[in-house]
């Protein structure tokens, strides 16, 4: 089959949610002992939660898993961050090895860690942590052509997907997804540009923390390159291809596994959301199955979770990526489950509602 | 001694947080394998948790536990909520066995649960669980006295107190507040505007849930019981007696209580808030020991916490109370502390900072 047959194959796969079992559970959440509503956003969680999973109560995720896609940017050549590119390979080792934040995050919340190398530039050691699925070393210069030919989007995308596969078929029950990339923050902003129709100033942020004379630079890239690519956004693997990353597109396979599979997948920043952006334009119906972990101080991520129309569960001025603010989430999507798995009902405990006492 | 000069005798044992400590975490946040500043609010709740801990790395709290202060309250007979008194006993004892949404919550994040029963109207029966401590059998009604003698507080206060140490003592390294109690927002919003300063308007909400109706008679409880008792918010132990919950007191007890210990304290919604608010007119210095879990609906919560300057961790919409919205910051708290504590540096992993590369 060719790849983008594939692709399509794999975004035709993604089924409607179980609006009955989420009606289920939207009735259960009223006969729980607690006043109406008053779980909050939980409340609606859990009932998506048994959307997703088809049944009610929903099974309360125990077995999380963090995908940390990491790749190389080609764009870095414009000065887009102080950062050299080398950092992207001794990260994801560091990830693999355990001794980065996403690590410190995952333990916290008993998460499995994955480094998905799909185009890091830097070969990397072989660690039992790591899938190796490099498309390429790092894409081109998006600023002076296409990062990458639609085929390699594709590959890199259903690398994304063939990990969640994996971990899901391992058991894994919550996909978390993390990026890992210097660099990374610039294709973010084509994509978040791309598919929002905003204006390259309003998606492009400091990344990891640039000058104003860089962000003024960054902006112009990603004007630039808007410019050039006239990205369609009706074609979201051009859109990867001519102005993505690798990282991006992998992460947009995971979340249209995830979703085939009927297992939530967690959003972390900007990458997440631009790449959650090119999988619901791959398969509308994948946003059901999404989870806007934390809210970036990134403004592509805003811009790209507006568009989703998805509310994000954390907002505590995180910008470090990896996948640690959706890890925040994590236990915060297991207690909406929770709640409505393991709360007694009003009639177990012989109390009347509020409303009828 | 007098009950009185025990509770003062409390108040004064709280010590100034390790401000070296703090200092070193501030300075090892920026070694981290990380831009600086990327994991935003985490880092001042790290370092703010080594100041308290008095060592850098903090250590990563493994066994929290929520306490879930339980009372009557005799200001239920002007009409304030729908729910029947027994409801609180009902609760108290679905709590203590485990069927509660607490306990769901709790068990997603490790906590474990004890009822504190320091003011019940109905007798409870016994539960490995439940601590006993009843003070009084619900307060009396507020807007028609005090809600109880200041001796009655402070012995409330020192139950709540009482608890905390004995589950530090037992290995609890971070305490979580709760409270049970139908009826205890309006005492929580007397609390607020007595602290606060602010018109009981704005400081009243619908807690439960009820109707515009009850909601205006609520407003008008709270401003007739504020005209009545005229509280000096210099004497936060007369604001209690007057105006607050057996479990206001309690709370508060339990907060001056883990703050001696040098315990972090994970506050819940309203009624836990206003309790920091009493705490700390007690012991200025338990503030630095307190970490709002999250914001409660009930406008009352954000004024305390204004007034405390203290930004929670979590908003979701919530207002059930019993703990529920501190459980879930609990694994943000832990977050903070693993970051400090188990992240390589960049000297251990051979990156040069970004600003110098």
């Amino acid at each position: 089959m060719a790849i983008e047959d594939r692709v399509r194959e794999l975004a035709g796969s993604v089924e409607p949610l179980d609006e009955r079992a989420g009606a289920a559970a939207s009735a259960r959440q009223e006969q729980l002992t607690k006043p109406a509503g008053s779980l909050g956003r939980l409340e609606a969680l859990g009932t998506r939660l048994a959307a997703i999973a088809g049944r009610c109560p929903p099974p309360v995720p125990e077995r999380p898993a963090v995908v940390v896609a990491a790749g190389d940017h080609g764009v870095l050549a414009q000065g887009v961050s102080p950062w050299p590119r080398e950092v992207t390979a001794t990260m994801a080792a560091g990830i693999a090895t355990g001794h980065a934040a996403v690590n410190a995050l995952a333990g916290v919340v008993g998460a499995q860690v994955v480094v998905l190398d799909v185009g890091v530039a830097t070969p990397l050691p072989p660690h039992p942590m790591l899938r190796r699925a490099r498309v390429r070393a790092g894409t081109g210069d998006l600023s002076e052509g296409p990062a990458m030919t639609r085929a390699e989007a594709a590959r890199a995308l259903l690398a994304g997907a063939g990990v969640a596969e994996e971990l899901v078929g391992a058991g894994a029950d919550l996909l978390v997804t993390g990026d890992m990339g210097i660099g990374n923050t610039t294709p973010a902003a084509c994509l978040a540009a791309a598919f929002t129709g905003r204006p390259a100033g309003e998606v492009t942020g400091r990344g990891t923390g640039i000058d104003d004379a860089t962000l003024e630079l960054k902006v112009k890239v990603v004007q630039g390159a808007l410019a050039r690519h006239a990205p369609d956004p009706a074609d979201p693997l051009g859109v990867l291809a001519a102005l993505g990353g690798l990282e991006h597109a992998a992460l947009a396979g995971l979340a249209l596994a995830g979703a085939a599979l009927r297992v939530p997948v967690v959003l972390d920043g900007v990458s997440a959301n631009v790449a959650a952006l090119a999988a619901c334009r791959l398969a509308p119906l994948a946003r059901g199955y999404l989870v806007a972990g934390h809210r970036s101080v990134e403004p592509g991520a805003s811009a790209a979770l507006a568009e989703l129309e998805l509310d994000p569960l954390v907002d505590l001025g995180m910008r470090l990526g990896e996948g640690t603010g959706a890890l925040l989430a994590v236990p915060i999507v297991r207690a909406a489950a929770a709640a409505l798995a393991r709360m007694a009902t009003f009639a177990e405990v012989g109390i009347g509602t509020g409303a009828s006492s």
